[in-house]
């Protein structure tokens, strides 16, 4: 059969396709299966280290990576080019064919604190089905996390303010900015611009107006009137096209035009030039003008570090779009993680690899909190280990044999998880320049078992 | 009609959805949709400034955008959500139901150097259609062109070396990951190991072995044996897992076994220590056991920088996997563009925002050559000047009223075509550490209509 023609526009379904993988996957799930190597494998995903940049990161995605580990798929036309490329035996498009996960998922739920060494998700089941989801399971995981961390650290920055995504443009990808939008919300963002996260995932909508819209009408006034005409319960008015304290001026001499009509003015944006500074004229020209009510809300290349300095300042903005530096986490857009077999066949395993090895077997993360709630220290031990009525276990079952044992939490109560998660923080992994300083301990145990994994691998 | 659930689980035609968009384009059609303002509206996308990092760009990304505009659609589920929500009017429904792109489209080609202020796209139609397709066009182009660059900075710096892309894992979302397989190949790659690429690209395939595979067997030999016997065409053993030139030892003595079962050793990968050393001593264990065929496969944390330094060094490296620097451009994860209206109803348009200000009307980039073929200056003017033979207009027309004016070239050819680009770039802008130095003029007649548009822009 000769190979098919690459089709370019073939729909993937992004949740559940198995092709989504590296062919190295599919190699050696097809010597798994010739060698009948079927016993069950642990595999851990986790950061080696954190970044530099990072005093804490906090997990998102889990529920992406369940759901595809659940209903992961290969359709017809992925069959056929399977077939097709003749690069595979008929026993592994059967196993793709067939494949229904069978294993035990356990993870540090989302919106969970996390550092170096923790299962952002364990998986626990045949060789063949445990290896083969690797690459997609750190695609979900990671970027989410990446995600997720960037928008608790502005949160911190800015507690007070509402912070909105703006980033489905510059995101890798739709798919990452559809991401981007769930776990910047986890975080604690107020909402997205992204209209597709609020049909997926419910997250609230907000959205002004372009600068494009402004140039297009005859002059600001008519930009603003037009726009508060078809969106009479969105008018917040783009100020900074040409001259942004002379359009602040023309929203005051609309506002009481526009209150006659019953359309409130809600807000300005500012996009462009010294934010703070800009934001303190304009404040004072709507108070002046009685418009007290109306919010500023800047935008234009923020990042927390730029919040931070902006609150520093008291600069009166209520609330600030933020787009690149959120949606590709921009400092750092990927985390050194890996998913790696911590066991096969009930037998403890590592790598010994030059500066990559890691801890064998499964392991838990317990964790000690101080009178007051703040986070103190963590313990990472081997799965059955029991330290103490202090410690709390953080990695918790999932799925069993290929079922969820409840179902996944809602996108809201991940959201008050971690806002009482981000609430405990200890107060010097609260800055956006805290390195990572926190510690995480090792069971005697644990390294016992190392120790042991490293003599018997002493090949 | 009360609000629907969110849907996690819909799919998205991610090259066809029109609702991958921001809620201000929907709130900006409605109000033109309200306002009759249907006349014809220009965009161009393009970079305001090089990073400081890159000396050039090299563009990607068009095949999805025009794929994108020419079928852009709502789909059932999707027109069901936009009814549900009570967000929006049923003209504003309507016009997106019957979604069809009637415009022009200009643009660079794929594979083209690319400099600040230059068009990598241009949209001409009707103010809705136009405007509504901002968000999606930014987000393909910038991300491929992104990558492109970063995969062309890595084939400058290693032009002799097989580059494999082994990104899937760490990219933003598995789109990302489709698209970065894409780019890097356009750019020079010699393939990668994300099987959706062969089937949507037809971008040659390499995969080797995880860790992993070696650790669920007994030992290395068994692993080798195992996979080599399941895939016997891609033999390249994963040597540090343990000890890497102990392995290098063992594929050395398994390699006559193998040759007698008619299975020549094709490789062996490095993916830990100080990769040029161990290549060095794993190159003379091989070729001591006489092993002259065997290629040495490097990956982990690889970029331009590294990849410079070890053909530097003359490592005895034929090959390497390169993942998390290409598929998120980690040095420079975005870039500073925008997709502004240049004219409407015939009326050249530009803003005048701090440091955002920008060449007003459609542009074209002439480009002259020297006499051995290289690059020597480029030229930035209106549309419609002719500033000699000696200058090569780069901007070129795809679409008109909607419909393509030829084929889309195929990947292929729009590989060669990069080839003979980068072949041409002067010697200042091959390094990797170049800063953006290459000059674009600006013709006279740009700057005079610059200053017209703001005269008569000056409220």
């Amino acid at each position: 059969m000769s190979a098919p023609q690459p089709d370019p526009a073939a729909a993937i379904d992004y949740g559940r396709s198995l092709l989504l993988t590296d062919l190295y996957q599919l190699n050696m799930v097809e010597a798994y299966l010739a060698e009948g190597m079927e016993a069950p494998a642990v595999f851990e995903l986790f950061v080696r280290k954190l970044p530099e940049t990072r005093g804490f990161l906090l997990t998102a995605g889990l529920e992406q990576a369940i759901r595809f580990l659940l209903e992961a798929r290969v359709d017809g036309g992925e069959l056929d080019w399977l077939h097709g490329s003749g690069r595979f035996s008929q026993q592994l498009i059967a196993f793709l064919r067939d494949f229904r996960f069978s294993g035990d998922v356990e993870a540090l739920p989302e919106g969970t604190l996390c550092f170096a060494d923790q299962p952002l998700i364990r998986v626990t089941a045949p060789m063949p089905e445990a290896q083969l989801v690797e690459t997609r399971l750190i695609n979900f995981l990671q970027y989410q996390t990446l995600v997720a961390t960037k928008a608790a650290r502005m949160k911190l920055a800015a507690p007070e303010a509402a912070l909105v995504d703006f980033g489905l443009r510059r995101a890798h990808s739709g798919e990452a900015g559809l991401l981007a939008a769930r776990a910047a919300y986890l975080a604690g963002f107020a909402g997205t611009a992204s209209v597709p996260a609020a049909r997926h995932f419910g997250v609230p909508l907000f959205g002004t107006m372009a600068h494009s819209f402004v140039q297009a009408h005859e002059n600001e006034r008519a930009a603003f009137l037009s726009f508060a005409r078809a969106r009479p319960d969105q008018t917040t008015f783009l100020i900074d096209t040409f001259d942004t304290e002379a359009a602040a001026e023309k929203v005051c001499a609309l506002a009481p035009k526009l209150a006659a009509a019953g359309i409130p003015v809600r807000g300005v944006r500012i996009d462009s030039g010294d934010l703070g500074a800009h934001a303190l004229t304009v404040r004072a020209i709507l108070d002046a003008a009685g418009l007290h009510e109306v919010r500023i809300v800047a935008s234009g290349g923020l990042d927390e570090y730029a919040l931070a300095e902006l609150i520093d300042r008291k600069a009166p903005i209520a609330a600030y779009g933020i787009g690149t530096s959120l949606v590709t986490s921009d400092d750092q857009p990927a985390l050194d993680c890996a998913y790696k077999l911590k066991a096969y066949d009930g037998i403890a395993r590592r790598k010994r690899s030059e500066k990559k090895a890691y801890w064998p077997g499964p392991v838990q993360v317990y964790r000690r909190f101080a009178e007051d709630g703040t986070l103190a220290e963590d313990l990472l031990t081997t799965a059955d280990e029991a330290p103490g009525a202090d410690w709390r276990p953080q990695v918790v079952p999932f799925v069993r044999a290929g079922r969820l044992l409840a179902p996944l939490p809602s996108l809201e109560s991940l959201r008050e998880r971690t806002a009482a998660q981000l609430a405990h923080l200890p107060a010097d992994l609260r800055r956006p320049d805290a390195p990572p300083s926190y510690e995480v301990a090792v069971s005697d145990r644990l390294k016992a078992l190392a120790e042991e994994v490293d003599r018997r691998t002493g090949q």
